[in-house]
């Protein structure tokens, strides 16, 4: 099985939090991330600062960043400005995310799923023009507060249009943390004759996210999304646990047998490193209750 | 597929709670958990006051219980004196616990694993006699903090004398969360040909406890352990969480299409009432985050 670890912290952990951290410090979570060696880090974000502060200064960042040689870091990107941001800087990796879910996807986005799929193929053609591979995630695959449990056909059916747009990779996003296994296994299952590497990005709102990273393993998924820490739960439900946590995650694959060829013990020292910065404990479970047995 | 919840919250739950409830409101928490369709609770232990404060009146917990119809009501015991006590009360099942790790056996039990199966051999002898139903845990089964990663070899065997001294059930335990799900996998594949039913008994200390729970699920599990609340961290370690929550296992379940019986938005309620009862914000996460879709 030859699984990759995508570090999503610096960014979908970050853009919710609610305090804002600078570009500096923002850098020194990707170095030390890669440090320990993630090699797949989502390090910033290219949206408008108004819209989400925490993100702003993508620019910054990556200047700030003193680049670990095999690492690849990636941008999220939602439309083609965004893109255009990123071509100026030394993000080699594309994500482009929009949801699943046409209501959630108009007000998280300001448009329909049809000019998001449209646009998708705008910045593929644009980043593929410029030897840059692009990552989309379907986001809300699962669920979305509006229109309840998602259906896989149609998740499956806009995942074979990106694809066909030209999407190097599709990730499946559980974006809030309803997800179960049989959901998992359905759209791995089903996606796998589109012919490109399907991932997932798992939320443990409900305790779900470790089984649903399980089941993902399973089913052979190439790459699966975490976030050191667990940060990243939803700015409005400040009590509801974010993205599986990087450290826990890979205490079960660890155990599991499964290297993924980044050191737990090193993430857990970033984990901790956080928790300092960000002033608060944080979700992952490890760093409390310490690897087994002790090392 | 045929499983059986057993709520633990009364027993396992409270035990390594800091403070102390009243009997009566202990009774009050069963009735509840009975009252939410519960068909086996683990209601009170018979052990030493002493050792076990939380648990002193056991036989007052039973006395101030309404019991519910069709509910099995289960009992600990530690020792045959323990099941004297148990024998005075309506208490249908005895649960008998001892430690697979020689070292935290004796720690915990003052005596050797090999007293701790004699001793079971009595209790079993005696609740028989009563027609009384008797499963036995073995706590450790999945490693101890003096000993490590537990033999699998090991737990086996104890499965075996312990079924051939009679018990009637087997119930592996990860005491302290520690465990991935190859073991599970493994105790359940190769514990199936002793003949009865085979249960877990999970923690969620390192985020892997509803992951186990899955691959119990997977390998024909037929009892699943699990805590209101997600009470019962263990108390030297308060950050570490506890039990798996029963309602986040349930909604794992129903959402998987597995019906045990027990009606989840009941058991929520019964985990609010609990966390004004215990003054504190429980583990389990489906009551901070929700049901989806919302009903």
């Amino acid at each position: 099985m030859d699984v990759t670890l995508c570090e999503v912290g610096p960014r979908d952990g970050l853009q919710n939090e609610p305090g804002t951290l600078a570009p500096a410090v923002r850098a020194e979570l990707v170095e030390r991330l890669a440090g320990a060696g993630c090699q797949r880090i989502e390090a910033v974000s290219f949206v408008s600062p108004k819209r989400v502060p925490q993100m702003a200064g993508a620019e910054e960042v990556l200047t700030a960043l003193n680049p670990t040689a095999g690492v690849t870091y990636a941008g999220l990107v939602l439309n083609r400005r965004g893109y255009e941001r990123l071509a100026g800087t030394p993000c080699q990796e594309v994500h482009y995310a929009f949801c699943v879910s046409e209501t959630f996807n108009q007000r998280n986005q300001g448009r329909t799923v049809e000019q998001s799929l449209e646009e998708a193929g705008g910045v593929v053609a644009a980043a593929h023009r410029d030897g840059r591979r692009v990552s989309v995630t379907l986001a809300t695959s699962f669920g979305c507060p509006f229109e309840g449990r998602a259906d896989p056909g149609r998740v499956l059916s806009l995942a074979e249009q990106v694809v066909a747009a030209g999407a190097d990779e599709v990730v499946f996003a559980d974006t809030i943390g309803v997800g179960v296994p049989h959901q998992v296994r359905r759209l791995l299952r089903d996606g796998a004759h589109l012919g490109v590497p399907l991932g997932v990005h798992l939320h443990n709102t409900r305790n779900t996210g470790y089984v649903n990273a399980f089941a993902a393993l399973e089913n052979d998924v190439a790459v699966l999304d975490a976030s050191v820490g667990g940060i990243g739960g939803c700015p409005f439900a400040p009590n509801a646990t974010g993205n599986i946590a990087t450290e826990d995650l890979l205490n079960l694959l660890v155990e599991e047998g499964i290297d993924v060829g980044v050191d737990i013990d090193c993430v857990m020292r970033v984990a901790e490193w956080l928790e300092t910065v960000l002033g608060r404990r944080l979700p992952g479970q490890l760093v409390r209750a310490g690897r087994f047995p002790g090392r």
